[in-house]
């Protein structure tokens, strides 16, 4: 089962009744968090899931609405007591710009590590967290626990589109062991996909796993005009969180020139990834209410929804 | 006539019910805000004074509780229109953290100037903002509209107190400048305090002008422990808006070890200040209703008081 909370859905600037956009993910009690505009820290405050198990963090693009609350929450994060280190993924530049932001925030209790402009990141998952897979690790374990995928979207600013695969475990085949003459010490370790050599023979998790099952696919665009890549990177998300800066299809031009997208717009991408739900955030503060443009969505695809702040969905796997 | 609004009362981290301390001084129009965290920008924008007519930004010191926010206040003061110059004072290091945080709001329409770590500064009102007087400027004119003082106070990092004197206009006495043979075409200069020279001689306000009379006094104290020095800073104000971050006297230990105060510190500061109104404020998270422990300030202050986010008061000339 995973979590996810929309702790924001407003674009450009914080206001009193709509925080920014920004995602939380909780996967096995450990948290990704997706942008941090000014005010994350308060939204997440009131959903109580916790700032310590926060491990990753993927920033999406350098405007202040999708980072300005980094400082802030590193240094509630560092009083939470963490000392484990944390991770922070973004496009090109996120290095010099989390540095800069840093001068409120230099001195934390754990480490941060900055990947910039990956275009795929293997994380595993332990008691600890989740963890980057290390090359070593990599080799040694054939398969990540959760896959995140990065994409150059059409912004003002090198801007990133991620997606997250949850792998579901394969289940332990006792026949197949059996059939492979797999000796019975070594279940557990190939269970968890560990390559084991025993008596001068090599085993594999394949010899006493069956098939491959469906995990969990999320995406998340924001901020970007649409682009035909999208649909092949969104393709068959069991939850696609894109923005949807303007409602009605009258601010195409506003849209082109700032680089959003129109409802309509999300819908297609929807639609054409054949994903199973679109939930649309990053409203301008120019749209009071979102809700009235939801049909220029749904003419598209019907299972359009207009995000609110601290909406959750619990997804889970489909067989 | 002056507005004081508290846009928050918290310390530490922003919270959902609780801003982080930050005030803003409304004078003819024209606005000064001290500090500024976190979410700042919200509560303003609740308080719906405007942000484009904020001429002056003092931070009290670069912590991120107090600080966090300008970037995007920056940023949206851009975007309202402005194109006059800001001016940002603060403690020693303020260029340096204000240039690190402004990696995420390079390009602004107008200019940011910074005044660091000054003890004296003298502002000037026209309908085009509040400006720093030049020194050319001050030669010629006598008077400043508002005496901003700042005073090095005693936190874990450099910190000043501020306090702004807005000085009340002098009444033309028409009998001293009969008396005085002042020619009537220099009245309107000499009354705006100006020195004019006129057939070879020299005439100033003074000779024109009736008695001084009392302005109005604004100090605010955070954060720090108390220090004998502010009891002199702070002297005859109208309104001392001073940290009381622990209510309950068993927080000593606290105060002393976070340099910070409590009640009856920020209350004894008011008393021997012979201000006219305490105003309490950035309240410990751990704290969750400060009202409970006002008698503490009240035992040595009577007009103590816990401050609200934004609690307004309007301030008078007195006689």
């Amino acid at each position: 089962m995973i979590d996810v909370c929309l702790l924001g859905c407003g674009g450009s600037m914080p206001m009193p009744e709509r925080n920014l956009s920004a995602t939380l993910i909780n996967y096995k009690g450990r948290k990704i968090l997706i942008d941090c505009g000014e005010g994350t820290q308060v939204s997440m405050k009131m959903v109580a899931w916790g700032v310590k198990s926060i491990d990753i963090i993927c920033i999406t693009h350098t405007h202040g609405d999708h980072i300005i609350g980094l400082p802030g929450l590193l240094s509630t994060i560092g009083n939470s007591g963490r000392t484990e280190p944390l991770t922070i993924i973004g496009p090109e530049g996120i290095t010099r710009v989390v540095n800069g932001l840093r001068v409120v925030a230099e001195y934390l209790p754990y480490e941060v590590n900055i990947i910039e402009a990956p275009s795929k990141v293997e994380l595993n998952v332990s008691k600890d967290g989740i963890h980057v897979a290390e090359n070593n690790e990599h080799r040694k374990i054939h398969s990540s626990e959760i896959i995140l995928n990065a994409i150059d979207v059409d912004h003002s600013s090198p801007c990133k589109g991620y997606s997250f695969y949850f792998k579901r475990e394969r289940k332990f085949n006792v026949e197949k062991a059996m059939a492979n003459n797999i000796p019975k010490n070594l279940w557990s370790k190939l269970q968890r996909q560990e390559e084991v050599t025993f008596e001068g023979k090599t085993y594999t998790g394949d010899m006493v796993l069956g098939d491959e099952r469906r995990g969990v696919k999320i995406s998340l665009i924001t901020d970007s005009r649409p682009m035909d890549s999208m649909v092949e990177f969104i393709a068959e998300s069991d939850l696609f969180i894109c923005e949807g800066t303007y409602g009605k299809d009258e601010d195409i031009d506003k849209a082109i020139k700032n680089k959003h997208m129109i409802f309509r717009e999300s819908a297609t991408l929807a639609k054409e990834g054949r994903v199973k739900e679109l939930i649309l955030t990053h409203f301008s503060p120019i749209m009071g209410e979102p809700a009235q443009f939801i049909d220029n969505a749904k003419e598209i695809f019907d299972n359009s929804v207009i995000g609110e702040d601290r909406m959750v969905r619990t997804l889970t796997y489909m067989d």
